[in-house]
């Protein structure tokens, strides 16, 4: 388990700051936190994600390597946020599919593509302990 | 506050996962989750942190916008995390110093680079309600 | 101790969004969290803080009996929302100041208020068990 | 998640204080936490409420913008509070009813009336993330 | 360390309730759940307290085998209930003094009495481990 | 909810404290945490019971108004507490059975007897919320 | 209920220290923290388990009187680390059985062997209260 | 962090079971949770320890590589039980004293030996995140 009061912190490049709040906040169901002319940080499932302004953002969405978002401990949890990527119409790169399939660490993933390109998955493995 | 029982979930590249276990488990005390030949998986301050093995890793250590880190709640976790670094003489980018300074979400900050040219950042707020 | 997964539901008058959000938001540290055409929802200290667009806004700021806000169990979160207050200039109604001083209840108090002319009140008491 | 030791605050106005306690802690299940001569104060679902003697009550019961309440991160807390409120024949303004329906934000809510025509408002989202 | 929802339930005879009421709510800053006709019930420290209106009381306060009470796992708890038991001129019976001193299980103590003659003892062990 | 980390105190007389020992931990499964010649103590449930050598027990076993014991948040906790007395053959005055039926603090109850009269009740409310 | 931010620490003997990453880390599950060279630190199920590089290691597994492990307090984790055993075809030294049937400290329980022939338990008891 | 929930559990050999009550409940503070003929069971600072009958102890008391304990996260609690130590007298291997002094996984650390010669080591590390 990890602090509750810490924060992981992930910051990404977004070519364009209201496209994001958009995405994350009207989208995702992130919560916007603060705003400055180069940048927005938001409350992203507990974390603070800050997008900040920048022209060098990936040309398509490619899954690895690089990519975040938040792993869930209940299926339940995974289940909501596949519904509000459904109700919402967010794009998804690939998924809800099941990967490791048949081994102890099997979780199922779904990998989405925010306005930047960037990529995000989630998770839920059928075991907990082994979400790490 | 967040869940305790979820994990935020970062993926990056690595050219060596040798180095990458060198670096975050007895460079900056993270924890070797699983191993597998093309990645390796640690519990990262209570998060999941991957790294992918990658030849597109960055030509040098820039700090924006992509990075990846803790927002540490306490003071005292902040001076845990710059003890660790320094006893282990891990890779400074820049700090520890003063950010946003005589405002309200002033907070320390700390860059680290891994092997890979992978950008950490490490922050604790003065007001912990704003490190989102 | 109250429940950390439910929310406290308020929901007031707000003559403009746009203003509450500016307050509410980059002013008091609150979270936007969804918006409509017809109101806006807020993250207020963990609580849900609901804004509706109305022309029903009190003509000016009276401190009784209708206001909210919150009652830290901390006094140096008490002390870092005053900070907030003075680092963002907000409009203080009255205070800080000692309240049922002398007595078993005593606490420290602080109202503000916001663009519609409603009033928060802040508080911090020697006892919080005494802070219902 | 909010902090547990922390409560929201609000403060409305009751033409009668008895009635108020008549109203919350013998019809809502709230706790009497102290009385004055000119106010009586509650834990209110583990948060703070105080009930001002005021002859400024609304001459009726209007839902908006004005209300307070609870959302209730699992639904069985909703339904226990539907099973007071039918035992103890509170006075219902509207519902239970289905609000925002096939929407990721959809969520279940009741009104209440209490004797000073305060307007109560006590929620379930089927998604607890997106409650505030 | 106990499960925060559970309740521990103490019972006592009250020769008259509206005196329990008094001083359980008025005096130690318990809050009244419910009354009855020939009970009331507390949330007491977290805990269930019911006064059973009963003509069985005792003919004078005496500590020792029967009383109840909390341990404060934390000095300044039990310091704040001294402050409160001052303000408010609770009859205290024994202390604050300190019992079992120069042992393992040092520990302050407070006995106080209520109107019906049932002793309260209030303690803090300088070892919260040994508190059982 | 309450301090998990504070336990109350309940202190009762015990005419052997063999036999205390015997019903209270081999019996109900509470832990002995000290023993001196006049008191055994106990982490009861939770919390702490000291059972103290006395002649001045009750001559039977009578439910009101004096007793104690747990009031449990979740059904399951109330069926273990059954299953316990069940295959210890523990004394049972009544119950379980069901109390306030048909009201909104509909409750299971259960009342013991320890060796030496005291009285035990175990409860479980349909809503914990009105279990104090 | 245990503190969740310390750590029980049991020390054993390993003949071989990458012998035992192997069982304990891509076996288990548990992660490895640090790595010295006579000794490799492990989180196992949140706990500290050193593995100290001896030749004292026991000639054969024998199930009594040495051995340590995990006792869960949900069924489902247990069911998930059996799960974990079967898929990742660990040594089984008896189990998973039930023990104590039919009274009230019923548990299921698994015994496995490390590469060193020490000893591991597993268990979870129908009723939680009961593990100790 | 681990989960409060769980128990570590630790069976060590036990040449006379009145010897290891005394030992473990009156001396260390564990709690006395079940016994039976050939083994007696405690709750050993929230895990379970396990004493078995066995003429199966070790000839003396040898540090390691067999030993278990608690690593402390906060020095308080470390500080404590050096007290009670000292109060009763229990016997000290060696410390408390200084390990991996000047580097990051510096702590203190104390050996005891229990009346059967086992080894017990009780932990505080400057920094908890290191005490795996």
């Amino acid at each position: 388990m990890r602090d509750p009061r810490d924060a992981c912190h992930v910051a990404i490049p977004a070519r364009d700051l209201d496209e994001a709040v958009e995405f994350y906040v009207f989208g995702l169901g992130a919560k916007l936190a603060r705003r400055y002319d180069d940048r927005v940080t938001f409350d992203f499932f507990g974390d603070q994600l800050v997008c900040h302004l920048s022209e060098n953002v990936p040309a398509e969405a490619v899954a690895y390597p690089r990519h975040f978002g938040v792993s869930f401990a209940r299926a339940e949890d995974f289940d909501r946020l596949v519904r509000v990527v459904e109700h919402r119409k967010l794009t998804v790169l690939s998924g809800p599919s099941l990967r490791f399939e048949g081994t102890a660490e099997q979780h199922r993933t779904l990998f989405l593509v925010d306005p930047s390109n960037n990529v995000l998955e989630f998770k839920n493995y059928d075991d907990p302990r082994l979400q790490y």
